[in-house]
């Protein structure tokens, strides 16, 4: 429908998560249109992210260095770990300001559908963590639906061999949703009131 | 909340057009985390987009040469105008396949809270292709709200000096829509404009 360039930009910009084809279309068009559009420090932000970004060695958060930033940081309570599926479930729960411990991001929940089973997520990297004893408690915190529920089972049943406590994020959380768009007083009630498993 | 590059990129996402901060994160992630997602071809499009799109010399659409395809393609109809106010507004007639002429992008419409007037808008530049004669109809098609109104009555005021044909593109009920959810402007507009059938 455009030439060349214009419409190479909007098909690009329409692979981004959320954005159909008119969102593209009006993104495209702003880029091209508005002076004031800062197009190379996208660019090179771009280009920057894939060469910087890395994963936490221990925990699998996003970080810059060979470990995140919440695991180097002594603060943080080592005996608690926190299982999230995602990165930016970390992020969600440190902005409740109401868990002090450290992560363990698991890189996704157990799907059969989409072919991902126990094996594709971080478990065994969490039973190494959990190994030297340090570890009292793990919380459970993935997302309220049936994948979560369903990764939540599964590592409930693998962790109570161990003998560690074990809780689940309390309901609360609205089932069926999303823990990332949890507002950060929902999410902190669930963590106030979080149950123990085994 | 992010440890620097990713936050740069959350930043710089959240400042496009219809995207707020949780798409801006989601975005973020997913090009961070997708090995597939190729994100030096967007970074070089995004620096090509800049240094190879123009706007038409003649009707102000963009264009990757000094003109565009439309206004160099010799089969299009060089008597009749139609009369936009953003170069996306084109591809919209376009996709139509009802319109064989040839466009003018205005680059906005008269909106004096925003400060645009009539000077601001490419409308001389739309005065002097019409100078020749050649052209023998104007079809405003401005968009059917407050400003895209104004703008249109401004411009049929002017060019009702020069003795060409003036049309403005009908208002009433959108094809597919349910009567029932017409405003009452939209409806108004359906029975004024309405047509003998038979």
């Amino acid at each position: 429908m455009y030439e060349g360039i214009v419409q190479d930009l909007i098909d690009e910009l329409g692979r981004l998560p959320g954005i159909g084809p008119k969102s593209a279309q009006r993104i495209a068009f702003h880029i091209v249109q508005t002076e004031s559009f800062d197009v190379s420090r996208l660019a090179e932000i771009l280009t920057e992210v894939r060469d910087k970004v890395r994963f936490c060695e221990i925990c699998g958060n996003v970080a810059e260095q060979s470990t995140c930033a919440i695991c180097r940081d002594p603060r943080r309570d080592p005996a608690v770990i926190c299982v999230v599926e995602e990165a930016k479930d970390v992020v969600a729960i440190e902005r409740t300001r109401e868990f002090r411990g450290r992560y363990h991001v698991l890189g996704g929940a157990i799907s059969p559908i989409d072919g991902i089973g126990p094996e594709e997520l971080r478990i065994r990297q969490l039973m190494e963590r959990l190994a030297d004893g340090v570890v009292q408690e793990v919380i459970i915190a993935t997302d309220p639906n049936l994948e979560g529920e369903a990764t939540a089972t599964y590592l409930s049943r693998m962790l109570t061999t161990i003998g560690i406590r074990i809780t689940r994020l309390a309901s609360g959380l609205p089932v069926g949703g999303d823990l990332e768009y949890a507002d950060e007083v929902t999410l902190g009630r669930a963590f106030e009131g979080r149950r123990v498993v085994s």
